[in-house]
């Protein structure tokens, strides 16, 4: 076994490969702005391979293992706030994404914060966060399309 | 930029997410047996993303980096047996893989062996080559079945 700064090298690589940053909308009445940000650090993988996931929540100490709804994959996830700031961004500065998914990444690092700060409440900043999350990879797979939710936006102020 | 060792560690990470360990069978009519045996280790990505590949091309120093046809992915592949041997299977036992790909490296690793001392040209050294091939993962795309295969050097014997 790899100590534990390898290991850290370790698995940024797999994270290159098959990990994915992601910001979700969620349309809430009772927000204030009508919408739930939620930030998301995962890792998929096929069913039949899940060590390396189970390394990740060894790792983190932190997160969830769980079977993806629909497919024949399995999923490490951290959706909570406090790790993905306190253990996951400061995991990923230490060690670095080498490909253009680092893009990705700052960019999410930068949602959590304004996150923490409560800057999703605010009209200004949660278009920021909008702007933001769109600007990541994997935006085509989001359930609501950015015009969509900024739309929404017009009957709540 | 991380050190040499940790990049070690990165690339292994990255290639028990997305790299490939296989054995492909070509008929070739002038073979003593009738097919041809290679070895190949490669690893793809998305065309937008091809850094990481040209990392690996950087850090081993042979192979290449091509468009894979007929889809939109890029692939970074060595199939020459002498940098498999090395340059690529050392790395990989020093920086081992961790997920339960390492088995079918395992299985390549010694494919490699028994193709250096020549003995996918004997009839049993073939066929002993034929069964860890086919217990190696992704075997599902291969062109010829392992029984078409066993069956040809019936003809040939």
């Amino acid at each position: 076994m790899p100590t534990l700064n390898n290991l850290g090298y370790y698995l940024s690589g797999f994270t290159d490969g098959e990990g994915s940053f992601c910001v979700y909308f969620s349309p809430r009445g009772r927000m204030t702005l009508g919408w739930e940000v939620r930030a998301s650090f995962s890792v998929g993988q096929n069913t039949s391979r899940p060590e390396v996931l189970n390394l990740f929540l060894r790792y983190f100490k932190c997160g969830s293992v769980r079977p993806n709804r629909g497919d024949n994959t399995v999923k490490f996830e951290i959706r909570s706030l406090k790790p993905l700031l306190e253990v996951v961004i400061p995991h990923f500065k230490k060690y670095p994404l080498l490909s253009s998914k680092r893009n990705d990444f700052d960019k999410f690092a930068t949602v959590c914060s304004l996150l923490s700060q409560n800057q999703h409440l605010t009209l200004e900043g949660f278009k920021r966060i909008v702007d933001l999350a769109f600007e990541m990879n994997g935006f085509g797979a989001r359930r609501y399309q950015k015009r969509y939710i900024l739309d929404s936006l017009k009957m709540k102020i």
